[in-house]
């Protein structure tokens, strides 16, 4: 590479680090929030994190960046740049061009505005009072609104919902999501009838023993050591807390995941730390050649949800997985499972029936709940529904779609932060990920075949490690169609995932 | 006020606002790495807080302050500025001062250093192991050196080292501390011989009974209560957290306290949460009209001791705090200290003993651990002495000064966090803020003339509220100095603090 060249690029990547530095940081003034703070503080913390905003825009809008990016481009040898500094030129130019577009004071209200809401959020789903949370959620609304409009007239797509929708899935779109939609409902609705009608019924009693909260912490931390995520030793670069909303935040060395532990529901939090889990371990086994790069992030928000997905439930809800880790649980259990028989434990944790709540949704009805809230999303976008009109819609497509009767909002369109703190369009990729989770296991048991026998004998190294290689490794660079053809050879196809469901439930159910 | 001056005001108030959200935000990240954060994560820590630091020095030295300073000082009105402006603008200028000559590289190689040092502190102390330790504190002391150098030529101080402690000590002056420091030493002294050969001598064998350390967390959240730091409501802004080393840090809503349980000295977080709450209630007691201004903040590091070594001792040690407290000790620790006797327990954490530890040090011989500090510090900015020759140093003075035998460095010269994270500068206002416990005590018994009986029937409200009034409420109006005389009606004066020592060991001790 020519000399002005590589002193162009240097300095460009130089800016770029202290973009990530600046965010691994708001990540944990984030993360304090929700885990640590103290109530009162929310005022001064909604500052800061305005400020950190602000800070972050200035510094992704800085001219510098687009002057270098310019003169590289210039550059006549440019061409000649390897893929993976072609790959960064790419994803640093359109967060540039998206970033410099959006006001500076429309950045630092939404950040203000979010934290804001997450906490009327909080307060409003306690006091289960959507009334209270309605005109929080319409202001932060029509700043994400502003956002969309901007960021559609730059990404070139076809509405501002798709535009919010691109942030998460790059280069996904409504019409397509809408189409395979379509196809996993279909098929997720007649699965779930075969199961509603099938000869075995799964005893979900156990599930309802009392584990005390103790416990359960030393399960979430068995989990832990399970999948490799170390939380523990002098190296640790994990941790686990507990917050109403299980979530996974973190860069690199420092990736932290939260969960709950209800005292009568013992697996919620069983499932959310392996899920939480499986989101670590994407970020950790992200290239640490990377680190400080634009090619080293996740893929996308879908890809994050395939990862997860396939430890809480490929893996986690695994006959396999439950050979090995019924007795471990029986052990930090004392008595209180000790008469708890293999199978019928896993038909238990496989129970497929409709429910309100999304996190604690089972495999078959789980895609339903995304699908509603795409299309509430999409419409509101669209200025076909208000946020008024939430609580009313939400409601009537729970019936539809599920059959089940919404008592209160907090159960209803308030369970979820991801409105409260903005995330408009980030729901398609729960269901995304859900796809290409069948895509990925499909082609594993080509590689891996005997992966089920690795689980049950307790290990889960060969799968992390073939999981790392395949997806985790490639980091952001390819958009995730790319990296999907790349692994399974396929385009987004729903077939692999529902093939896995109905294999695994036919069994389970007897049908 | 013109209104030309307001609107310069006015703006200057912003950048200052911004200034204190962005330091509160670095403190959450500070408290956060010291309690929470997972150990891989230094390295990149390292680089978040020297990026906070970089982004607030540029803040601090933003041209736009010296412009606004100056239009200010010319404006023919300036005169008739109040009270707080006038302090603000002085603090602002001060402040602005000292940082525009300080070079960005400086800073923020310091905070990169320091958190290094910090974690290299923590690894060479748990390994007993100095010379880890060492090349790392030489880093820092020569960053600091560099600094004390540039600032003692603004602050126009006698030497570098006057410039440190000015950073904490506003206004004192090496000169003055060594001739109180004399003063106190004589003091403390001949007070300590008194001790050492009184007839009555205390049984400390129920202080080394064994507590759990969920009771003494239990007992640490009373302690918060008994004090008014609520860390438990809906309204709380405060929380405790386990260190090594306890400290407080915070700011108005959000003041967070740490401590340290041993389950073979339960004492040790007893007054160590007694010590940093007051630290913390003097935060929260900072005036809230002045919440992102410079008067919003305390006078001196020395006045913040003052105010913790009087929770902690004057109330804390007093036989009348436990009067009240000790029934409630005997009751979260089931039988364990059923049969104390109060004079016996009272005697007992008041032991009068010279110890290799500053922390654990009491009333008489805590401020001679000062004073070795301050003699070395001094000794190190004059490079009198080097990094290498400290341990020796140290240990021969601990054998002077107390008598005691350092048998390993952990216990003696690595025993604080101070030098590690580069706070030289710090520790004479340990010593300073005794002394004036002792006056700011001498004008509360005119006051309130009744505290040790309001306080053995469990009310500390009105002492709170009497040195909200008379200290916190003051913020940074005044420097140390003046603070102490507006109080007191006189100078800095060693003698009430000896005055109140002689008295209550006298009556311990029986002589």
């Amino acid at each position: 590479m020519a000399e002005s060249l590589t002193s162009s690029y240097k300095k460009l990547m130089e800016k770029v680090k202290n973009l990530f530095i600046l965010e691994s940081t708001a990540a944990i003034v984030h993360w304090d929030m929700e885990t640590k703070m103290p109530p009162k503080a929310i005022k001064l913390r909604s500052l800061q994190l305005a400020m950190l905003s602000r800070i972050g825009h200035k510094m992704s809008t800085d001219p510098e960046i687009g002057k270098l990016l310019e003169e590289i481009m210039r550059h006549r040898e440019h061409d000649g740049l390897g893929d993976i500094q072609k790959r960064n030129l790419y994803l640093i130019k359109k967060h540039y061009d998206e970033q410099t577009r959006l006001p500076e004071e429309l950045v630092v209200e939404t950040a203000r505005q979010q934290a804001m809401t997450i906490d009327t959020w909080k307060k409003a789903k306690a006091a289960k009072d959507f009334s209270m949370f309605k005109p929080e959620l319409e202001k932060l609304l029509d700043l994400r609104k502003r956002a969309a409009g901007i960021l559609m007239d730059v990404k070139r797509t076809a509405t501002p919902y798709d535009a919010l929708v691109d942030i998460f899935e790059p280069k996904m779109a409504v019409g397509p999501i809408s189409k395979v939609f379509a196809e996993l409902r279909e098929g997720l609705v007649a699965l779930l009838r075969k199961c509603e009608v099938a000869p075995k019924q799964p005893d979900i009693s156990i599930l309802k023993r009392r584990v005390p909260v103790d416990a359960q912490r030393k399960i979430a931390e068995s989990l832990a050591e399970f999948i490799g995520y170390d939380i523990k030793s002098k190296e640790a670069g994990g941790r686990i807390d507990e917050t109403e909303h299980p979530f996974t935040t973190g860069y690199y060395d420092d990736v932290r995941i939260t969960t709950h532990y209800y005292k009568d529901n013992f697996a919620s939090s069983i499932f959310s730390t392996l899920h939480e889990g499986g989101h670590a371990i994407y970020e950790q086994n992200l290239n640490r050649e990377w680190i400080f790069q634009a090619v080293g992030t996740a893929c996308s928000s879908g890809l994050h949800e395939s990862q997860s997905r396939s430890v809480e439930n490929i893996v986690g809800r695994s006959r396999e997985f439950w050979i090995c880790f019924l007795p471990k649980l029986k052990e930090l259990t004392g008595n209180i499972l000790s008469d708890v028989d293999l199978d019928r434990f896993v038909h238990a944790v496989n129970q497929v029936k409709p429910s309100k709540i999304r996190v604690e949704a089972d495999e078959v009805t789980y895609c339903l709940h995304i699908i509603i809230r795409f299309n509430i999303e999409r419409d509101l976008f669209a200025n076909k529904i208000t946020v008024a009109e939430l609580p009313q819609i939400w409601n009537q497509s729970y019936k539809e779609y599920l059959g089940v009767d919404i008592e209160n909002d907090s159960e209803g369109v308030m369970q979820d932060i991801h409105w409260a703190s903005g995330a408009f369009g980030y729901f398609p990729s729960y269901a995304l990920g859900n796809i290409y989770s069948g895509q990925i296991l499909a082609t594993m048991e080509k590689g891996l075949s005997d992966w089920k026998t690795q689980i049950s004998s307790g290990n889960f190294q060969n799968i992390k490690q073939w999981l790392a290689k395949s997806v985790h490794n490639h980091g952001n660079l390819y958009d995730p169609a790319d990296l999907i053809r790349r692994i399974t050879g396929e385009e987004l196809n729903v077939k692999p995932y529902l093939n896995y469901l109905h294999k695994k439930y036919s069994k389970l159910y007897g049908f």
